[in-house]
């Protein structure tokens, strides 16, 4: 397979990249400046009125759970009634984080100890996983396939041990491959038994939902719905948050939840918090009008990711599909290309890509405990550099790739 | 003593008041929109200009603890190294929580389970309470005397316990009484045995630290510098917020510690969350400017509320020190006054308050378990009000005491 590259070349062509003292940077799903400047508007809001259209001072303390014209304007991203959702505050992490520590110190999961198991779809999320392991649950691989999680694994893994309390899930435009969970995967999903019972729960971290790059957009199901209908109606949390519709570290945080969960939450988030801050959600608010705004915002942000997209499947395809080289899918959304070489290759490969400037995210991350079985996984992120350098950093990223095939 | 009161007279009273048909509320601490119009300047900040002074892009992820400007000109509110500081999100209430959930699920008390205790000096904050109920660590109450905690108490419970793992302190103006902790309080405080040994912890909130209501402030010594002196030096956390400073649902809560605790925290948090709103510190950055801004906005609000106390006191003197009826403090800060009636009477009165259309905080709030073993302790909030509206919530709480004492 590899007989067609020429190591003595390469090594070449490495050198001289080397030479060049790059430094860029594909470590991180994060926007660059281009996708945030749509947002700006955002900088000099509210402005002078506080007041929610309630006629709340959002100034003050009060209303624990959101304002309701911002519940109101969220909700569509997940799908839910507005009573069934809670604003948080700038991060959706901290809502998962959260969640999970409430259920563990005052939830169905009390007293469980290190003895909590959560299924994890892999490649997945790196902080899904650093999540479990900080506090010390126990992490079970099931592979992510092209409709979802590996459903024959799932159902066998909840159905014989108690202990498996929850499952990580990004439905749509996975973090980092790009898929979205069939309909057959949702449905499943909400009708397996668990043995964990009714304490058993997805955290369906819907990050990606309407982050398309296309306009012929994947569809996701309503798992809430599916769940509702199947008898487990407080089987998930919905998460999902406006860092990287407007801005990450300024964004607004929300999650949805059954009637019944919704109201756990709400009662220990009022031990734990004043609530989010109303006034980012008013700014939130007049900025986008209504979700009609949201859409047309999200339109611009896609016709300029898709470019950056567009620039790493070319090249990829031109410098490694002649040679055989790697695996990856193209995505009608979200903000990842994940790349499979070679099993043993991929460390390699981050490593010769640092060495030239370029810093990815490391390998491995995209599996708990930072450990890809495998060695070949790395998650591509096109959205921060400039295309110029972003680019660059492809061509590097391809050099690397075949030398580390060669070595 | 209650000879001099006609209750037939009090009780015509009584009704012509009702008969008004009064809406006043008194139950919480927070300011009047006369208080946050100061504050207004931060509804149309940062503006277009997102960097901080280093460049970082405060829209974007990034920089977990803070940025340095905001944890420059928030550290001396608490008098700490700049390094030692921790910014959050807008509730101090979260970043206290967090600190304790942290230590119970990954710190030092990990596996306690229910076997955690603090200390509680009674009359004290009812949010703090209900935190410690929340996650079923036991409380136990200490008398708050005009100097701080009863330390004989104190060091008695902490030294024979080894399940007393943590103490709430408001130690400037506390919530309620208005009492600052003397230096002779700090230093026991810092220096006291435990039995806990390292795992036990103070936790300082300073949610009053700048928030003087005349010119002779209250001083006090700096419990971390003195836990460093006494070789205790991991012993407390410090927490302070903006929420009585700028806006409460949209400030600033900031928290410190020793180098080894804020580094304990900072790594949780990386797992928790993004970290806070970068936006909203660049924001009153802006706003302040220095240190020196922060005084001056702080004087202008004590201007506005020294009246509202003085009103309070004015009329507590006028009407109940001729009856010698209750006791109370004149604080030098802070947003409470503390009453205490005869044993038996503050429930009735607060319950005859509400029946006129005066809402005070209820009646055993300040205790563990809304608790007030003597039923005697009600807590004035006289901050929110219009001085007018205040002035007639007062007469009828003093109509009240003295109805409540007839009985």
């Amino acid at each position: 397979m590899l007989s067609n590259l020429d190591k003595a070349e390469l090594l070449q062509q490495y050198e001289q990249i080397k030479a060049k003292g790059l430094s860029l940077d594909m470590s991180r799903g994060k926007p660059g400046s281009d996708v945030l400047d749509f947002s700006n508007g955002l900088l000099d809001l509210p402005g002078r009125d506080y007041k929610s259209a309630n006629g709340f001072d959002c100034r003050n303390y009060g209303i624990l759970d959101g304002i309701p014209e911002a519940k109101a304007l969220f909700a569509p991203i997940l799908g839910v009634n507005p009573d069934n959702m809670i604003i948080g505050g700038n991060s959706s992490l901290q809502m998962m984080y959260d969640a999970i520590t409430r259920e563990m110190l005052v939830g169905s999961w009390k007293g469980k100890g290190g003895n909590v198991k959560f299924i994890c779809p892999v490649p997945g999320y790196d902080r899904h996983f650093a999540i479990c392991e900080s506090l010390g649950i126990e992490m079970l691989n099931v592979p992510l396939n092209e409709n979802g999680p590996d459903m024959d694994k799932v159902e066998e893994l909840v159905a014989k041990d108690e202990s498996v309390k929850g499952m990580w899930c990004i439905p749509m435009y996975s973090n980092p491959t790009g898929t979205t969970y069939s309909d057959e995967v949702v449905r499943r999903l909400s009708k397996m038994n668990t043995a964990a019972g009714e304490s058993f729960r997805i955290f369906w971290d819907n990050a990606y939902a309407i982050h398309h790059l296309t306009d012929t957009p994947d569809m996701l199901l309503n798992i809430l719905d599916e769940c509702h209908a199947a008898g487990n109606p407080d089987r998930v949390y919905m998460f999902a948050s406006t860092s990287k519709i407007t801005f990450p570290g300024a964004g607004l945080a929300v999650m949805a939840a059954s009637d019944k969960n919704a109201a756990f939450v709400r009662k220990n988030m009022g031990f734990q918090t004043i609530g989010g801050d109303k006034l980012n959600q008013l700014r939130h608010v007049r900025f986008f009008g209504d979700y009609n705004g949201i859409t047309k915002h999200m339109k611009q942000l896609g016709d300029v990711l898709k470019p950056k997209f567009d620039a790493v499947l070319e090249i990829l395809e031109r410098e490694l599909t002649p040679h055989g080289l790697g695996k990856w899918h193209n995505p009608n959304g979200g903000y990842f290309i994940s790349f499979d070489g070679n099993p043993g290759t991929a460390g390699r490969t981050v490593a010769l890509c640092k060495d030239a400037g370029v810093v990815l995210t490391g390998a491995g991350a995209t599996f708990p405990y930072g450990n890809d079985p495998e060695d070949r996984n790395i998650r591509i992120a096109p959205t921060f550099p400039p295309l110029d350098e972003l680019r660059a950093a492809m061509e590097v990223f391809c050099v690397s790739v075949k030398l580390a095939n060669c070595e």
